[in-house]
């Protein structure tokens, strides 16, 4: 528990959700923005957080998880700034210049490893010392936690550009990823299975083999995952896991590329504990920022 | 600096290195011994510290790098205890059960990690708040540490069996891995070389072709390694590493690889300090352990 209220950002592609929350946790106020351009979007948020603290009181400091690509180590004079995105208008914001005038300290995280932190503290994460949580959307990005605290080295992992087996017979799909081709996200993510099929796995009507191949480029990055992060758990979500069948395939596979090789409890039978579904859904992302605002919040403390 | 003298173990497959270090992690002492069986060995380790500690004083907390796989879990019944090794005479042996004697705190890490811990230290990763350490011998493993710690999960990491891409037209090996075949180290490691050559590199009139092929496997794993854990520097080692030419080989192989995705200063250029070679040579082991020695102490300290 914290001293001060909690405020909380989680900046997505098309939507902001600002909250403002208790020393437990618990959501105070919370808005829903829509993601315009920087110039546009920010001031709103400013905005937001002058009227929830004047409603319920001092906010003590904030956790924003943004989507990126985004300079989220400390120590650099970028902190909080998005770098070099695509998206029109928001190439250099900067959370920290945005929410200065406010004077509480800020932590700044992704999108993906905001939502670990939500599960972790509230959802199907919860127990676990280390979790990976992958979203598999439009693109595919995965945050590994660590005792309730994102992992990174010089910034942010980028586990949807790992390069998999790729059977070039049985799937001549070039792969839709313009820096890698046929990385994982370049062979199994939302776009990907557009660009392939011309359709979404949604709009087939019968989507057994397309899950069936998504799921066994899936089960090499969750295997790749467990060899080189040995979580407690493995989190898959977005559109893509929503496919019926989608998350049965992806833990059959990665038994099978496994192999019994790890001689572990949670890595015995179908792993139906091992791999699981999110439980917050759209909450995940600002219970993270809120858990992001508390550790800010905690770090000025220990500073102190 | 510790209070106390520190004790340390480098438990390899075919010698244990013990040694008596001062407070200030400098050698006193040092000596090799064959590894036999458990039975044989271990006592001779306990022969060892009784020696070193009558000559020079009293232990304070002994680091232990071991060959594995191995109980690296501090909560687990088995800590510091070898598994399910193939290695006659040494599954079950314990390292807490044979240093109990001594009553002093101890760490038990992987051999991979004690390098990794000990190049951190004196070596060439010094100065790297994330350092990735991956050796290519007969067999392929990594340790990464953040701030000298090694990172784990729930075990240890296992990078040596991720699958990278294998294109079965140009290399028909099946991979020499017998649980995952073509993983990574059933395609790269010294053990696959002589399998699929028949000889190793050293033994080829012109390696290059087998060179190149060795590290384009290698810098899948390295760019998989950048991606999963960002590391300041990954430092290569091992016999297969001393090839010619197969440093700068996997260095132009993992820029490939990576293709500017990763828009970051150490990626840049020609990789010439961000793919190392180690600088300790025999010394990363026992120098790790020592390492390992100071933090079972520490954590005494601040759990008193």
């Amino acid at each position: 528990m914290v001293d001060g209220l909690i405020g909380a950002v989680e900046a997505g592609g098309t939507k902001f959700v600002v909250a403002l929350a208790d020393p437990q946790g618990a959501i105070l106020v919370q808005e829903r923005l829509p993601t315009l351009t920087a110039d546009a979007t920010m001031p709103q948020v400013v905005d937001f957080f002058r009227r929830a603290a004047a409603a319920h009181g001092t906010i003590a400091g904030i956790g924003v998880a943004s989507f990126g690509p985004l300079d989220i180590d400390p120590a650099s004079p970028a902190y909080g700034t998005i770098t070099t995105t695509p998206k029109p208008g928001w190439s250099g914001a900067s959370f920290v210049e945005t929410l200065a005038e406010f004077g509480v300290p800020l932590k700044i995280d992704t999108d993906v490893n905001g939502a670990a932190l939500g599960e972790w503290r509230a959802g199907a994460g919860q127990g676990c010392r280390t979790l990976a949580y992958t979203t598999v959307g439009t693109g595919i990005g995965t945050g590994v936690t660590q005792d309730g605290r994102a992992l990174m080295g010089f910034s942010h992992y980028e586990a949807g550009h790992i390069r998999v087996p790729h059977d070039r017979t049985r799937d001549p799909f070039a792969g839709s990823c313009p820096f890698h081709g046929d990385c994982v996200e370049g062979l199994a993510s939302g776009s990907a299975i557009a660009a392939r099929f011309g359709r979404g796995l949604e709009a087939m009507a019968d989507p057994a083999e397309a899950v069936a191949l998504v799921a066994g480029y899936l089960a090499d990055m969750a295997a790749t995952l467990v060899l080189l992060h040995a979580p407690d758990r493995l989190i898959f979500g977005g559109g893509v896991m929503k496919a019926p069948g989608m998350l049965a395939a992806l833990r059959a596979a990665t038994v099978e590329r496994l192999a019994g090789y790890i001689a572990n409890p949670r890595l015995e039978g179908g792993l139906e504990r091992y791999i699981v579904a999110p439980a917050l859904g759209d909450q995940a992302g600002i219970t993270g920022a809120i858990l992001l605002g508390e550790q800010a919040i905690a770090l000025r403390g220990s500073a102190a």
